[in-house]
């Protein structure tokens, strides 16, 4: 049995007996094998032995009937900047590889999803310093985006590797890191679930950092419930069972503002098409203008939170191992440099009026809705060939999954593209800390739009 | 009778009717209207029809026996930057006075103590935007130090008129303001007490700003004990009973990082008398080496904290008014325009790690004592000559009071100069939160080194 299912689906599967876990990790190690496939460009370095003796390990636990861990003989892939005991972190550089030591132990998250009983595939690709949305890497090769594959279009970044891994059945739930939409935009770039929990709500030791203010992990799966299981275990906390909600009597708050500027026609089709399945499901969809959102333009304009922050986490490696980094990362961790203290002030002090002033504006909502990327995923090659063409796309492609990292909120992607059309995500935004409300209603949205489709 | 007592001596004279409200006004504007007085340096405005009005209410309320407030009928003078409803804030800047309205509302910590019955006599001249230790004020005059006014010397700032409105007996408490220093400052260098509290303790709207990261309130008195009072009320809670220690039991950290660096020997006598009477009378002092507290070192090099926040603050009105300011503050907030984001995000990186590590180093001593002030008052004029000078003076009066700015913690000073020389105060320093056991401690030390001297 192939490496095709959800959380669930792999668990029963692995309960009745008609697969092992070491038919699984064997299965995605086959097709991460495969001379015509994309592994290559997916993981950076794989973890084959230990995998596979972890695996047998569960394998015999479940045959003697020894109680197991909720992720037990699960395959699961980590992005490249999590630590790994044993293996070496290296977001996403060839700098840094030249460098790195083994990590001496599990980043506190990953050791969270071990102790539940994950089995860890390898380490998969993103884009340098995960400083980009679009997710091209020029060291470690860029992982087609599951559309259009003759043309060739980016996969979303910067957690790149860990959308493809579960798009390619090489795992069955990745885990990502979002600080300005990095799990949220390769997940809908390539039609599967995604979600970017409450700012702070996770320990990041041992994660390699980009944004102290704003980076958070998450989750990249095959369905929103697997989504949840992740997020929770991941934040120590106990699963909770889901809530599924009939749309009857929900509202929800559509933001106008920046959220719908310049959408491609596909995402605008494909969102307009989505709200017509939950309107008529029965919930309440009223258009908002939150006029404080506009701050998002002013911080742009001021250069962004993370530059500064990352520009002071790695001005010394970028001063001596600069020439050796993605010229595109590179040049955008140094125009940092000169953002003064008075505008990284005033961007914080601009953040905090929009998360005070949004919680006001949307609080008696049950979730804010956009979508999730305002663009189709862009092809690779023009952008390879113009920095400024890429410098673009790069900024379309981050600006609705930013605005809620400003906002320090959970928020969940769905695939909602239609069928034979590019994917397309529809974004569920919550109030800070409501990340289980969230995950059920993207889940109960899922359900109502799938089955007005069937 | 004149206002030369503490709040408790002033309670009692008022309940025996000893004197009235009225008086202790009509003797406070007495003083601060004398022709050879210091009162015109000492305020920037005066309330003085108000605060008789309400002297006389508050008399004839205690007249008629109608339960009164902790503060009702008491004297308070406050510093320029407090709005105070009716009156403008113009936080000692003679180019803010020409364009400052009237406040609408009291500072939360004023209507406080309005509330508690306080009577407020009038804003306190200080340094321009808060922003010195020394105190010089070159459109509203320099208060002289309480000591040897022959020469005349810097009353320390920022709160200089806080302070000598308490020495000059026109008001019973002062409030005053401390983001680096400045209530504990001009405190300790006219021999009276002092107090600032743990940082964020207090709500700061209606402050005039100048750090939002240290900002605090705070009390300048004739003992420790009106401090508390000020203190809680400010804080919005009750005001706890004072817990005299015995020294004896006690252990106290005596900081020699940094702190002992360089201190003028009329400081450093007096301080070592201070450590000889505690120790006498019983408690424990350990000299303790705190290697993070370097990080102010650092932190100096890379500008300072409070500096690109005041130039985010004030950048556009220094834009435009600023050649209207006193050009030693200018100058210094203008040189913060050209700290660099990575550089603030540092400051606080380090300031963090200060907080965390010192915190491991003193959480087992009662307190950490050092000298309030490393330098004796210096002489205004030569300060008033030389740029160099200045800034000298200025960094010298700050430096011990800044390392505790920056811990985030609670501290006293109380006077422990000799009779005849100059004031030098002993500062008492507890760890975040601790602001009543600081209190407690400061007042226990002040009982022990007065009886020890009878």
């Amino acid at each position: 049995m192939a490496v095709t299912g959800t959380i669930a689906a792999t668990k029963q599967a692995l309960e009745s007996g008609e697969t092992t876990s070491v038919e699984l990790v064997s299965e995605a190690f086959s097709e991460i094998e495969r001379e015509e496939g994309e592994g290559d460009s997916i993981f950076v370095r794989t973890f084959k032995n230990s995998a596979i003796t972890q695996a047998a390990a569960a394998d015999a636990m479940r045959k003697m009937g020894i109680p197991l861990g909720p992720l037990s003989g699960i395959p699961i892939s980590v992005k490249d900047l999590f630590d790994v005991e044993g293996a070496m972190t290296t977001a996403g550089s060839a700098a840094l590889a030249e460098s790195a030591e083994p990590a001496a132990h599990d980043a506190i998250v990953i050791e969270r999803l071990r102790a539940a009983g994950g089995i860890f595939i390898g380490h998969t690709n993103m884009t340098e310093f995960a400083y980009s949305g679009l997710g091209i890497n020029p060291h470690f090769g860029t992982p087609l985006n599951v559309w259009d594959r003759e043309v060739g279009r980016v996969p979303g970044g910067s957690s790149s590797g860990a959308a493809l891994s579960v798009v390619e059945n090489m795992a069955v739930v990745a885990i990502g890191s979002d600080t300005g939409g990095s799990v949220r935009i390769p997940a809908a770039f390539n039609g599967i679930y995604g979600f970017k929990p409450t700012t702070g709500r996770h320990p990041m030791d041992g994660v390699f950092p980009l944004s102290s203010t704003l980076d958070t992990p998450g989750p990249l799966a095959r369905s929103m419930n697997c989504c949840r299981i992740i997020d929770h275990i991941m934040a120590g906390e106990p699963v909770p069972e889901a809530n599924i909600r009939s749309m009857n009597g929900l509202r929800f708050g559509i933001l106008e503002t920046v959220a719908l500027d310049g959408l491609d026609m596909e995402v605008a089709g494909a969102f307009v098409r989505a709200l017509e399945d939950i309107a008529k499901a029965g919930a309440r969809l009223e258009r908002i203008k939150v006029d404080v959102m506009k701050n998002y333009d002013q911080i742009a304009k001021l250069g962004s939170l993370a530059g500064p922050e990352a520009y002071h986490l790695h001005r010394h490696f970028v001063a001596f191992r600069g020439s050796r980094m993605d010229p595109r990362v590179l040049s955008r961790i140094e125009a940092a440099a000169d953002i003064s203290a008075a505008d990284y002030i005033e961007m914080l002090a601009l953040r905090k009026e929009m998360m005070e002033q949004s919680h006001l504006a949307t609080r008696n909502y049950d979730a804010i809705l956009m979508p999730t990327v305002a663009i189709v995923p862009p092809e690779i090659k023009p952008l390879q060939e113009s920095d400024t063409l890429y410098a673009e796309a790069n900024v379309k492609s981050l600006r609705n999954t930013v605005l809620v990292n400003l906002l320090g909120r959970p928020a969940a992607t769905i695939p909602v593209g239609a069928k034979n059309g590019p994917p397309v995500g529809l974004m569920i935004v919550g109030e800070i800390g409501a990340d289980a409300a969230v995950q059920d209603l993207a889940e109960s949205i899922d359900i109502c739009i799938r089955s007005s489709r069937e």
